[in-house]
């Protein structure tokens, strides 16, 4: 089923304790077409490019049915950058240079074939942009989820408020999550941040798992603990793709489903965090995702204890 | 079956954002004791207290099934006293005062009815007095488990090495791992520690759950998200007593019955925080507890992926 894939196409420069990489492909729309294609072939991306973007990652993305119809082509502008080191621990990072470039001014404008979509992923991106995109929809689709950052929290909240009241599902992590509803206990935190819209939670927890609030029902799913973190970047952007994939694949938006689609974006996220960049996430099979989706089931199960 | 638990029996000041409590019952074999009551009746305790500790708890403990030959009584002495104070985010805490008191020359003498237990539990205490426990049993335990902390690979590093030779299960958080080992990788930190001598290795990390490595297995326990942690105070050691009480009760050390041990543990430390010190764990029923650990169960029961 159809899925609009909203965010940043974009060049990165990485800095890891394992290595850099320069000017590689990135952004949130990329990683979640990524992700996505692998449960659904109908995904449709919304974003802007300058006329630097190499054309064989566009050729790429479109041959896995990703419909790039949404796409704006700024000739003689160029895509946006971000270059970030990571820390030691891999849990932390610094920005060391970001350059808005076509960003700066981006106005989405939705297709007239995008404009009754199943389900919405909108990637981390200005809350005016995220509502633009809203704004253009004919009709209210099964699923509308958000993604957004703290920095949009410090500078545009009223705006970020706004388009909470408009979606079904946030996916933000821990400290997000404490920053937006000002409380630390994730359950307080979780049920402030829903009071303001969202009816569905999701809390990534990066090597800690994620938490899916739904209903009055709670669902922790583990992170794989990795040998190897190469690369955290992308990671989040990876597990929105992977799970809403997962849920325009089967269209399940129950408890039952979202958990199984949780576990799906997992599997994606720790599949991206093995190589720098995209790398990874060009490199799938159904089989590989299958026997990584296996490995989070012997996680966790146990038998029943009293 | 017989499980021996060694620690501290002793006095705690505490302060946590939701109040203070002074001169409460603490201590790790008083916690692991408690916690383990729920699932064995022979509990043995050694350890060491002064003429000023309240025979009402002593009575209680024992009426509980603890057997206290294993705990000596210093009269014209004080117990073991702790003051500690919790960060705003119940993450961190700072020491505010330590009176070693009886546990300055501690020397855990063994009763002879003790010399042949089943388990042991050597809570957090110097390297060396571990030891001394271990160099007094006649018979090889099916089973020896260990905590210690930070400030044993401060000072007692190359005894700790010594001791952790001779236990079957090591049972720290992930800072202490990370320290350990040299390693930040919780994978890679567990591979090095298990080279240093247990077999099984079980990584608490707090609001984040538990990992056990056991054989060529992990698994990932969740910790249950909670709105309210009143005090963190002894969570370690009511994990810890949960899980070798709930081994004690099955006698079944296998992969899949140490999956749920750890889930005991966990649904037991989960009380634990509820209330300051160990008021929680004197108030529990078999119901309590069943109920508790069903929420785990839920909490992280999904179906078939792909």
């Amino acid at each position: 089923m159809s899925l609009i894939a909203v965010g940043t196409v974009a060049f990165d420069d990485i800095e890891t304790p394992f290595g850099k990489a320069g000017m590689i492909v990135g952004g949130a729309a990329t990683y979640i077409s990524y992700s996505a294609t692998y449960f659904t072939k109908d995904v449709n991306i919304v974003s802007v490019i300058g006329d630097d973007f190499p054309q064989d990652v566009l050729d790429d993305l479109n041959s896995r049915g990703v419909n790039m119809d949404g796409l704006q082509v700024k000739n003689g502008e160029k895509s946006f950058f971000w270059a970030g080191k990571y820390h030691t621990d891999m849990n932390g990072r610094d920005t060391l240079d970001t350059q808005l470039n076509v960003l700066a001014d981006f106005d989405p404008v939705l297709p007239e074939a995008y404009k009754n979509p199943e389900y919405v992923m909108l990637g981390n991106l200005t809350p005016q942009v995220q509502m633009r995109v809203i704004d253009q929809l004919d009709s209210k689709p099964k699923l509308i989820a958000l993604d957004t950052m703290n920095f949009w929290m410090d500078v545009a909240l009223d705006d970020l408020k706004k388009v909470l009241k408009k979606i079904d599902v946030l996916i933000i992590n821990d400290e997000e999550a404490r920053q937006l509803s000002g409380e630390y206990s994730l359950v307080t935190a979780a049920a402030k941040i829903r009071e303001m819209g969202p009816g569905i939670l999701v809390i990534k927890k990066g090597e800690h798992g994620a938490l899916l609030f739904h209903g009055e029902h709670i669902f922790y799913a583990p992170a794989l603990p990795l040998e190897v973190v190469f690369d955290p970047t992308g990671a989040g952007d990876t597990f929105a793709g992977g799970f809403m994939g997962y849920i325009a694949k089967t269209g399940d938006t129950s408890f039952e489903g979202m958990k199984k689609a949780i576990i799906a974006g997992s599997a994606m996220a720790s599949f991206c965090v093995e190589k720098f960049g995209t790398q990874k996430l060009t490199e799938l099979s159904e089989d590989m995702i299958r026997e990584r989706i296996k490995r989070f089931e012997q996680l966790v199960r146990f038998d029943t204890v009293l």
